[in-house]
């Protein structure tokens, strides 16, 4: 039955119905979700995104290695980008970016996050700048890069462990903050509830909130605030 | 200790350290949070925000029926609004509204998170249309609305039990979305946990979540939202 | 003690006391649990099934790989069939498929959990029909199949992280439906409760659940109303 | 916006849009649900049921006292039942009962449950017999009725505490059971969340579950399955 | 049996066993906990505290109102204290006060928990100074008091929500920091059990916890360090 | 159908089905739950196993304040006992005691669990020794016990907060110890769920446990221990 | 420090202080609990054990496969039993058995932990009897053994998911009931915790429960009763 | 952007920003958390540690075995200490110990977090003894070593399970008592939130509590009290 014949869909291997009408309905196209995903199927998705949609490169997220390290050589003559650090595919050339996004972490292990959310961006054609391990036990590393989040159309905050970053962050500047718990951290916070929990808690007002380690949804929040704030609609 | 001495704050009675400097640092100035307040702690307050800062209104959420009751009187001369199902008192003229945020409910019930989220909208200037009761169990219901809601500056969405309205909302919509989880629920959903796990963890790209019932950190997002769209930074 | 002269039942090597009594109390016969046990006692025990019961075929589900490996084997002359995505080994030959069940699933991950099901109903003699991957997000893709699934005896719905697709179906449609929360997800989703109080929660009258991951109790429940419909008590 | 121009929805007040398409789309209607709406609401809402749809009669759930003691007053000249242990309140006679369910209870206390079930079972037009507090505790107590339970369209089996009666009742007829965990319980049980977890997680195979004390999805469920198997689609 | 007869204990009307040799072995004497505790139950074992221990006032915390009515009358001729929002008593004269121990908070609500941190230090004869509502959505105030906490003994920091504040604290200043959750929020912070943890997982090193609500704990925990410092051993 | 014709039941106005066979059975009698029951059904209830099992007294637990007033006007010419700490009713004259269970308590609040305990096992015609108010925060006061504790044929401990006592205890003496973690507690401790964790975590070997509160089922164990040490079988 | 000069205590490399008196002081003696130990430190235990204390095998429990191997020819010339099953290992001939306590368990997987519950029984010289595959989804099974459990000292019930058999079986017989939860179970039951309350929640009256998976905990209070029982004080 | 030009800190390799005010700030420097980073981002800080700050030997917690292994040979002519069973790593000689701090375990598998609290405490220049293996189930063993602990400047008392040490120590010294709940356990302590939850909810006045295994948090803690103490401020 899915042979993708419903308008907007494609059908793929019995396996899965792309949703190729996304980018038109949600300004955002159909990304690949890896984990789960033998090797195979997520690079098949990838060839199908790339094919059907060449607005802009294909991605995908929670890559394991063994589509890390096969991307390359599965899109000859393709422009393919692998992070190993936050496990994403981008198959095609990047868009020149628009907007100012910041994304801060509160450790250096908060990377991974970040850097999907990064990649994530940098697909999307937002621009990203990163700003690693600047923790509230230390509090002036974050006062010292403010004037430079200020401005941002939107700020995106990684933190593990007491979650508290993003909370201060949203109390000293004008831009949406967004934050992102990780699973960074043991005991009362493993696997990122408690922290995710504490973001939501927050006493600084308007302080939103993604799953843990989305950092992704985080990307394309922003992302679709960038294409509100530049009039793309 | 409490003096107020510190540049841009105001101790109030030795019970608060108001933070007059709010809106110049985020844009969104302080707000009185009701709960667990005296009548008079809180009256006292929106007393103080009106007098230090009357660029606009003063605002006080989760306010108890004893201060509903008593605004107006506690502010002969002023604008004051005092809504019930919302729980909110404003005391100011409300500023014309800009931008264009749509609140969506799922179910009749959720109307005093949408009503904290609008009169906090309303108080901080942005323009805010409600649309109720327009839950999953009866899809066409949402559908019927979809043009309305597509160009919003930012969608809103209240809802309790499953909380799979917004889910269903952001793979819809370009315009960035908001979900607000309710405690309206029972059993598994009693308390809105539940509710709040299952907006996290959306299969829609880009659904951000805020606290259970915070209908007022939903619109402050919201407001960040129309002020840089708006250009106002 | 463990000597199987208990009446309806049959003692197996000390580990197990097979109900071979199930088939005529509840219309379904007992079933092989793989997860837990050596690769000899669940072949041990189909093996007695197969013997003891031979109106239909022997099931086991939750195999690891050694029972799927050995399964062809260890039964020469036998129809086997041994499913390593939805983990089921099948024994004896499938009964001609009466009734109609549809199953859909959320997303491409969720396949294995509709995989045990399938495989559960086609042993059960149950017609069954799959759909894969109609998820909320791109809400068209399920509308597109909607005709199909209408007139179902009943409807199994897989679905992770969110677990929104059950609720949606269940309020498009005048068949029983059953959600099976799977364990796809993370953060505040991983593990499958929070996807399986999502559904519980459900705001469409009549939507039943199962336990996170199965797919055979989902079977076994649709089964019974199969049975029923079809005169079958 | 919510004026109910939408095909199929009907606004009401400003705070409710109800589907008055829902039995043409799953075979049952609309309902109110009384917890957390004002008497006023739920009583208006009650009244537009019963108007828009004659073909039986309109039903609230979860009725608070007010709304109980009202009810008879505000419909003059229909037959109105209002049930204070279950608090449904029917508006406009039965129809006539078709199909057999049985509704059965652990102990005394998980009676309101039932009587939901019953109420809404009987408001569909479904025949439904209660047995009251056979639990676990003395199991002759079940089996004294097992016969009589074996030959229903469906089961629904109500309890707390421990939640084993489903799984037992599930164990020995070949009947669709469903289970209705309840609050009734104290310490680990409050709330009833272990014991629809101990529901969830039967071994008895085919055991469905539906939300903590929500014997009105139950009644639906069955109702859909009894109108499969009474040939009603 | 509970005649009070073991040495270092009093026993009490049958229903309590006070511990008359605390203050020797932990340099604190027993204290009435009076939750749960009818006031006639209370007001009676500040009585005998009172007799059996003159070196210094006998406390009661989590006094009931009906406590705290009473408890002048009750001890004619005593300095007696009863502090309504810390919902303490005190029965006696205070010792002269020794030591510096600071008490923040990060909102109003949370001065309860302050107050009885306040009135238990006091009762052990050390110095306190309060601090309230600096937390961290206003940074700026916390930091105008820095100078001032720099050089406590010890630091008590009561926060709800988020708990970030005594985090922040933590990396800013050598004194021991004692966090102490309150139940001040909503949602998934109700309780302060997400506020808890958010300070057990402090990525500020040497941060240490107390239950909820527990200033009296934070109390006794600082105290002890005062009576370290100042040789008291 | 609930006519009670079940051989060792007694149906009951249709709200119950006594299980007249237990003490048969179990040996221990039904005993009426006098939760979420209404005064006229545990009054009925009590009457009702006063008459069927004349060998010992009818006991209801949990009784509202209701039950507890009505009980001694109810059974004239009968002795009744009405306990309003431990909540429990007692109707007909208590058998001689037999054996010999000691029945501590951590803290003063704990009485209303220990109550019910001392209660049931004088229904049951157990001996019972109840010690008061010997937590571990004053260890002495339960060594100055031991003596007296170390013969019992099982002890009981309810304990709330940390739930340290039963642990102790069971380290200290050969009885048979039986935890009962009571609600007494805050914070982390509420509800008593850490209590009872912490008591099924015990690391002195064989401590038990039952739910929260659950005086009557500690009571209920410890008397049939006693009924195998004095050879009742 | 840890020197072992304390009496009735005895240092062991530094890593342990063996309760050498807890034989003398309740009836049972220390034994070594093989997690997070390395082997070298069981092994070393399990000789200190029997050296000190010749009256009974020394006993040690959750043996990695490496303990098991080696126990053998740790010991040259006494008496060792490795059960790879229940991961246990006896050093020292067995007493003879005295008592009668039966080991039930609910499936198949559960049997590891009722072996430890037998093994421990064993080297306390207690009499067990284990019937295995008994649970509530073919009761039959279990009613065809119970005039065998009725008159047992004790009976300890493993069971995983619903946790429901120890339930039933506390409803039939005279005999104190022991309840493990054991791990075994998927999504709502993973880890145990949900069978754990259950039993807790049971509604049948004196069933009381250990820890998850803890069968040597439930052997041991099944030997202190046999202990009271065979007037063993 | 993280180009360590913030005063106060030190950029490292775009992947971290050391703080190397945090002596000055706070009385303990900057220390590196090992589990997340690769073993080269570890040993890099390290020896940007030990470059900066000369006046203490750097640390690194939760070391892997790479790192274990590495450390020695990365640091050629500095006197390094590796401890696997506490997972640290020092470079630098450890200055001559202040002060008396004892860490106390309740079994021998709480070690490593002794461990990790006893290398913090060397390095930081403060004086440890340690006891291991005093659990409540043989309180003997505590109370041989009580005239010991009597007079530390603090204790620090490590504990799985029932966490139930720390009370007891808390409730017999006049020491500052932390507790540290660890992670050995299983089913309901699985994790060590049950045992956090038991030490945090303590009836013993004072007791403080950090995250699960948290031995270093315990030892800063204790090292600023140390400080307090001894006049370092």
């Amino acid at each position: 039955m899915t042979d993708g014949t419903t308008p907007g869909t494609l059908g793929v291997g019995g396996f899965a119905e792309l949703d190729t009408d996304r980018r038109r309905r949600t300004g955002v196209p159909e990304v690949v979700y890896g984990e789960g995903k033998t090797p195979e199927q997520t690079l098949r998705l990838l060839a199908e995104l790339r094919r059907t949609d060449p607005r802009g490169p294909a991605l995908a997220t929670r890559c394991p290695p063994a589509v890390l390290d096969a991307a390359r050589d599965a899109f000859p003559g393709e422009a393919v980008a692998a992070d190993p650090v936050g496990r994403t595919v981008t198959v095609g050339a990047l868009p020149p970016p628009v907007g100012d996004v910041v994304a801060l972490t509160a450790g250096t292990t908060d990377l991974p996050v970040a850097g999907e959310c990064r990649a994530t961006l940098a697909a999307l054609g937002v621009g990203v700048r990163l700003v690693a391990d600047v923790g509230v036990a230390g509090l002036h590393r974050l006062l010292g890069h403010l004037d430079a989040i200020r401005d941002a159309d939107a700020v995106v905050v990684a933190a593990g462990m007491d979650g508290a970053l993003p909370s201060v962050v949203a109390g000293l500047v004008p831009a949406p903050v967004i934050g992102v718990p990780t699973s960074v951290g043991y005991g009362v916070a493993a696997g990122g509830l408690a922290t995710a929990a504490a973001m939501l808690a927050s006493c600084s007002p308007g302080l939103v909130v993604v799953n843990v380690d989305n950092g992704f949804g985080a990307a394309v929040h922003a992302a679709k605030i960038v294409h509100r704030v530049r009039g793309d609609r």
